[in-house]
């Protein structure tokens, strides 16, 4: 069940300046909807189907007075690993989740997915849409 | 035969906002249309000559309402196999089927097909055309 | 169907060297097997199942008195487009049909197959195995 | 927890003939034994640490009597999902459980994993060790 | 000596529709104008110089009504192998031939030519030129 | 203890025309902050804790009056080398160590930073930012 | 029409030491044989087929007392240029050329030709054979 | 000593087009200066330091009435070998060089030179500024 | 001060098989001797030179009855970022200090140095030497 | 002119243990020979020809009691900058002025040269031959 609490902040150093922090999650995971209903808890039943998914999260944001601890959104990410959720689902949730926490100046979030019945899908959100 | 009444949706999640979600599906197939004249259902002659040919279809869209289902893709893109279309129809038609299943507020179609005759083609087409 | 009464040869203009030719056929596809039954001439059905496969076919082989010929080695693995097979038996049943046509001192054949179920094989057949 | 017997055969098709197999799987995953303790079946618990390990599995086999089913080897592996394991003995049971399975003339095991503390491991092992 | 005569078309199936079309060719090839100077029929004459060329032709247009038919244009890039011609005005007589042909909306010819005497040229010409 | 007294500059031998430097320097390291405390002259504590940080720094600028020398440029990186400092602040304070000295027209560091806990940093600052 | 007359060669400046010299030659073209026939001096016909072949050729030899003297390859490799030949023949011609004209201890000649018909090839041929 | 007096030029074939050509040169080599003190006539004095420096320099250039000759830009850049020069001023003197001999309607110049005390230097200066 | 006394064992969970186990640490840094002159405890003194130096260590070893503990091993390499060393005495002391502690069937170790001087250097050690 | 006497060497630090030293040096530059007449010290004379060469030089060797210092060996290839060589002779050369420096149990020599007139050009050798 993805955790925003496990989420922390700290002050950004240099508040006043337009930069920008990309960070890049190679490892995520979580399970696909099972029978195409999602499930914030499920365990991974090997017999009945609902297969893990795998993929790449890329989060660029420029930051205001807070910025995102390195280690808290490891562990965030980490949270997903026995969710049932489509693609689409997580990577919005996950752009809510962060802009919520750190309210940055403009978030992006990317989630590329691994290859599944031979197709490869990115997807790609920005809060706010044309920062 | 192409058959776009295999394609399905599911309602988008987060419909308010602009978001893109691209597919790349690296393992299309149909084959050339034989003597020039292209036909929806034709069986791959080996001595008369169609060969088959091979791309990967690269779609990107702004969902609106609906999403577009990725098993179903999967299988729409499969009805093609034992289709005679040129690139050019081929990539357009995709287009046209896609947009008027998932009714995205913006869509682009790529044909990046192998190599014929030491050439390489690909084909580009959106809807609308400056999205 | 596999049609090997396709193949064909040509005199090997060097029949005197042991020589090496290597063909890379990266455009190889049949389907697999529906329910776990191969099946020689099987019709690609979008709904029971039996995804199409898709993989490179590598063949290495040191000509004796024939080498074989490019053009007809095309057509013969365009055979297997609508053939229901598994991996397994297509590479062997690939080494055997052009062993037999060609009787060269020494083939090699590799099918290197996309990935399936997150999962890629690839097989490796030789006649004479220690040639 | 591991589970061997989700593994499942099928004949060889071409049993007389020494040829490869060889399968790579780029989506394993499982944990770390937490406080250097391995256990079957442990929960992800975020806030005491034990990380979860990701890595490719690459398996090669010569089939003597009997061919790995390729679904059942991707169920096979989904199991280690939730199991707190050393790199070490993950590669090594893999190897066991595969060769008790299949009875192959001879399989490698090799586990790639992702990098850790700045260090990336690729561990290999084999039955018979000299085949 | 390059035939346009060799060029042929067919009707745009999507004409209201301004989709983009790219060819890369890899096979070109020329000979380097024999002191300097340029001649459209020429044999290779190994003794005096006059080197041959080789390069990739890329191409790309928007068609209007005509589409250009793949196979005319391998003929047609082969007319060039015995003609001594400079890169600069090799590129733009291929763009003013095919655009005389294809009547496009806009169109690109880019000539990547191979590495000589250390330095590697690459020419782009474009009709209308800010299309 | 970052020492930016240790870098020098030399006079643009252009200085009417606006070109551009691009330094990347690939073998910047630093210490993390131990504790969470940054600190400028720490000893790396190898049972404490607080790792060492590896990254490439990449410098662009457009020169006004002044060059920046390249090996005091090199020197004034090495003073990182045992420093505790969050990738935020380094990032940043290069960027105005540099700004202050060679005041350039517009100048931009990123920092490129390893993998750490499966993730990976980059930090992008610009002054003026919309330059 | 192949000039092996072309050829030249200077002495070995280090005759008594078994060292190992590798020419990668790129831009080898000659014309597929016509109708299955080949020709020594054949013009390339546009209208009848025989289209032009592409590949890259490289030599390893290891020095006696001879030398190959690499502009006069150069001019050797372009005496192919309008020549319809198969692969075959191509490779094991160019080995016995060189072979005759510079006696060396050993030498190798690989064609590696652009895919044709979907399927690349590579010929490798050595004299003596097992050197 | 550069020696702009070796540049030619060719009048441009298509000179009411405003096309671009790119020239590739990866092979320039100069000295660095002797202790910061450029020299236009220098000889490599191996023990008083005063390392050779290397560099691809890439030109683009979009013709007026003049096209530049390959070859004298390959003789012109010969002329640095052994010239003492700072990187700064070399981009800009070939700039200028190349502007004043081919009076183009645009013209970049880049170099992009080798890691030097770990850092890799590229410079890039345009004709006009913002042309 | 390299720090051997840091690295730390487990037993091996498969000590009768003879399987191999592959690490790779691409963040390693030491100091080059100054003047020469090597010296295990030194500060890196900006001014008088002595350069930090980078590289790549890759450690092999077939496993006896302990394993490597990783996490230590990151220490243990951690121990030399202040020590002036030639490299070739950091890859056998390294070499050294693992076989002394693991007491490995065998081992090698390979450092892979950043380039210096425009040189890049690779030394390879194994215990024993013909394992 | 060769200046070998600029080579130094320095104690190797485990003289028992048969280790292996690789050093690659991409930056290489010699003068090709003037109408094929080889000359220790000549100036590159633009007008009358003599291109310049370049090339990477890679060295192994496994030291018996002296290793190679880096920064002279660096010195030592820079001696060749205004030499006209053959590759041949260049890669034999160097071979033999490191062998009578070094006295190494083996060492390899290999010079990988750019393309010249389309042809690239890689020569190996050993001391001893097959050590």
């Amino acid at each position: 069940m993805p955790q925003p609490e496990l989420l922390e902040t700290f002050p950004n150093p240099y508040p006043g300046r337009g930069y920008e922090i990309k960070m890049t999650c190679p490892e995520f995971t979580s399970l696909c909807p099972l029978g195409g209903i999602e499930s914030d808890a499920r365990e991974l039943d090997l017999l009945k189907g609902g297969a893990p998914d795998f993929g790449t999260i890329l989060i660029t944001y420029r930051p205001a007075d807070l910025c995102l601890e390195l280690k808290s959104l490891k562990l965030y990410l980490w949270s997903y690993r026995n969710d049932g959720i489509f693609y689409e689902r997580a990577v919005n949730r996950i752009l809510d989740d962060l802009a919520d926490k750190v309210h940055p100046a403009w978030i992006e979030v990317v989630g590329d997915f691994n290859i599944r019945g031979g197709i490869k899908s990115v997807i790609t959100a920005r809060r706010p849409q044309n920062g």
